[in-house]
């Protein structure tokens, strides 16, 4: 019996075909379709779970369940996503819609709280039981694991970690608040912080970095940096501070053994996760020896799928 | 068979007697000794609490255990204190030490957990799984119930609400950090910008409210508002946006069902928690019917006590 995981994204959808280990035997991606209504988005759904269990050799009978990631708010008990940003999914009854065409057991979690579970069970996190997990992406993602189990607050709304409040009256928010930890540590704001410095600076190596205003993306100052360039490095280690200071307010709140920092930006790897530490480390109110441990997510773009499919087990 | 709750304080010892339904028989206070050792002040707790046993009729034999709330961080396995800022409990056996002179089982908890387990079981929470307590004093402490168990992280040494910055590079903080919310909504804080207020606008109602910049505290500006004052509505107003900036944040991560407000500040009722509701309201993430509830902490002074001594059966 396996099960599979669906990973709906803003610009990808992903089914994969997962065994009782999470481990991940095939799996099949598309453009999440343009639209303004649910139903198209989880036809391709769908008819990617298909073509995975085809891909993997495994029969559309020996599925015991499918587990969905949503990037926004869902209700677990009923099966439905309540409100998402970035996809036409307000409250879709999502459950009972996959089950008219395909009549197995459906779960529904959100995205970044199944990618916690993912890297918990077979990640980076493997054999922890207090999870954070941060994603660097469009958004500033959160996944909370508690004792091994996935926390969303009662309600199953919370782990909202990007919209928390660093800079008090700071940057308009896309959530309606102002100073929201995502509008400063996303990679997409680092890409808009890389292109607006870029025109303070036209003699920077970050315009050899990105070659044009349209093609900076949150690589771009890494890459600057690397290359020694003065005005890239303030740059990074601005974003760094930032990305500190919000994780910070988590880590003094939250107390998890480890985090995992996950989307585009883990990518840079040591030059990231090393400054990000040592910030971290200053900023931890406990002084003792047993401190949170920060690590790159190591599913990368599998989190989703694989924690989708074994959220369906918890 | 009764528990005794002793809440350490830098500035009150309290020892309590409560029964098995959280109903607080007796209690002996005391000033807190100035001392820069700890075993003055157990002596003190220790015999504050024979003390309260006498007031209650109750035989020290029918005491089945003693609780601790303490300022600072715990090692609940132990029994021991990690870390106090106001009392110098430093890696204290507290346990052992009371043990020595009184042999019951001892259990010691950060005061504002204690406080929170109060709150949830007798005070303005009972009934609830899902708690936040933010006292609003000296510092901002926190206390936080996940299903009904105090959580502190996986260390024990999370909750530390206070110490989540809201203003990047603002106040510095007693904790080493700048722009903790600790910084700015305490009671302490309000007490500070009433005095830097009261400098600068010789003409407000603050200076009769007060009279004279000593007898400042947290209700000074509270009051002046109060008789229509214009500076001291603007202070209370721009304290109320950064106490609700922090609490905010809080709920976007753990959506409590309900948050108690503790402190001397929450005294002042509606006019402080109307405002501070509908702020939170405005910038929580969520935004179904399911909302968190704010209201004030019922047990005042006694929920450390109370709350103490319930989690020795916790």
């Amino acid at each position: 019996m396996v099960t599979i995981g669906i990973d709906v994204g803003g610009t990808n959808l992903v089914a994969g075909v997962v065994d009782a280990q999470g481990r991940l035997l095939a799996k099949a991606c598309a453009k999440t379709p343009r639209v303004t209504t649910p139903q198209p988005i989880i036809d391709v759904c769908v008819t990617l779970a298909r073509r995975a269990c085809h891909m993997a050799g495994v029969a559309e009978s020996d599925v015991g369940a499918i587990g969905f990631g949503v990037p926004g708010s869902v209700d677990r008990a009923s099966g439905g996503v309540v409100r998402c940003c970035n996809i036409p999914f307000v409250d879709v009854p999502l459950r009972q819609v996959v089950q008219a065409q395909w009549n197995v057991p459906v779960f529904v979690e959100n995205d970044a709280n199944a990618a916690a579970l993912g890297e918990a069970t077979v990640g980076s996190a493997r054999g922890y039981r207090h999870v954070l997990l941060v994603t660097l992406g469009t958004g500033v993602g959160g996944g909370i694991l508690i004792d091994g189990k996935i926390y969303g607050g009662h309600n199953h709304l919370g782990a909202e970690l990007g919209h928390t409040v660093i800079v008090h009256n700071g940057r308009r928010c896309g959530c309606g608040r102002y100073g929201c930890w995502e509008a400063y540590a996303s990679a997409s704001a680092l890409t808009r912080d890389t292109r607006a410095a870029m025109r303070r600076h036209r003699d920077s190596k970050l315009w050899q970095s990105a070659q044009s205003l349209e093609r900076v993306n949150a690589r771009t100052a890494f890459d600057a940096m690397r290359q020694g360039d003065a005005v890239a490095t303030a740059l990074v280690e601005r974003y760094v501070d930032w990305l500190a200071c919000g994780l910070t307010n988590i880590v003094n709140v939250l107390q998890p053994e480890v985090v995992c920092i996950g989307g585009g930006v883990s990518n840079e790897g040591d030059a990231l996760l090393l400054p990000l530490a040592e910030r971290v480390r200053q900023g931890d109110y406990n002084k003792t020896d047993d401190r949170v441990d920060i690590r790159k997510a190591a599913l990368g773009n599998d989190a989703g799928v694989i924690g989708a499919a074994l959220g369906c087990h918890s």
